[in-house]
């Protein structure tokens, strides 16, 4: 099987969807450490250029989140709450405080490859064609790219 | 201003949205807290047939909910978390557990129409046609039709 060492970035033609898909030298447990722990996810998540700071986490079925990531004295605060947490999949709301009303539905499934490999794959629906063309023109896979190289890097240090 | 009495159910062309809209003769207040006080919320949602047993229910920004009805012997359970919770919005997920992999993101709207009615407005989004077309199928409107005749009665009774 090939090996997704770049993220894929596809919008739905057809509903209000952005899907990404990327391996990890990892198992799905790891993986799924790397999203749930709130020190681990904070080390990885984002653009090299900020800084992220937890401020509520609880990532449990009926939990909710709530984090702040810094970039030169500006702060983007972003937060939701998890509609499921299980082993295989996660699903959560995300919203951008900044622009308070728009509410994405996130969904992440943590695929073994069988090989001591994960594919994660993910989903955000938003409900518009506007708010999800918004999020692709925003930039937002600079924060992706670096965010996965990040959390690449503390698989291979098994800092996860 | 046209008194909307009977619910209007419509489906979105571009979205897999479901919108609803509704007047009650009540104040946004009172519409806002038959939809978040879990004892009064039990005694009108659903159909005529069912009863209500709550089961969670945390109605804040971040919280989540689940409740179980009871019809001729079957139960149905629903859940979700709280996205956001304010006076004048709530956003929430959807999971019907007969579904359990089926997860819609839901807000209502609580319009005041200035003159001691409020106006309801829902959308309920999910992430494929099928999903939303399978809801609109199923016989949803009798729940709605008979809930909100229910909401309707125990607004004139004071109940609320």
């Amino acid at each position: 099987m090939d090996r997704i060492t770049e993220t894929i970035i596809e919008a739905d033609a057809s509903v209000p969807v952005i899907r990404m898909t990327r391996d990890f030298a990892a198992t799905p447990e790891r993986l799924f450490r790397a999203h749930t722990d709130p020190v681990l996810f904070a080390r990885w998540v984002g653009p090299d250029t900020t800084v992220t700071r937890i401020e509520h986490w609880d990532a449990r079925t009926g939990g909710s989140w709530r984090y702040v990531s810094a970039h030169d004295g500006t702060e983007y605060v972003f937060r939701g709450c998890f509609h499921e947490v299980r082993p295989d999949r996660i699903v959560q709301t995300f919203t951008f405080e900044g622009d308070p009303d728009g509410v994405a539905l996130e969904t992440l499934w943590f695929e073994d490859l069988g090989d001591g490999r994960t594919r994660l794959r993910t989903q955000s629906l938003t409900e518009s064609f506007e708010s999800r063309d918004a999020w692709l023109r925003s930039g937002m896979e600079v924060g992706v790219d670096d965010g996965y190289a990040k959390l690449d890097r503390m698989l291979a240090d098994d800092a996860v």
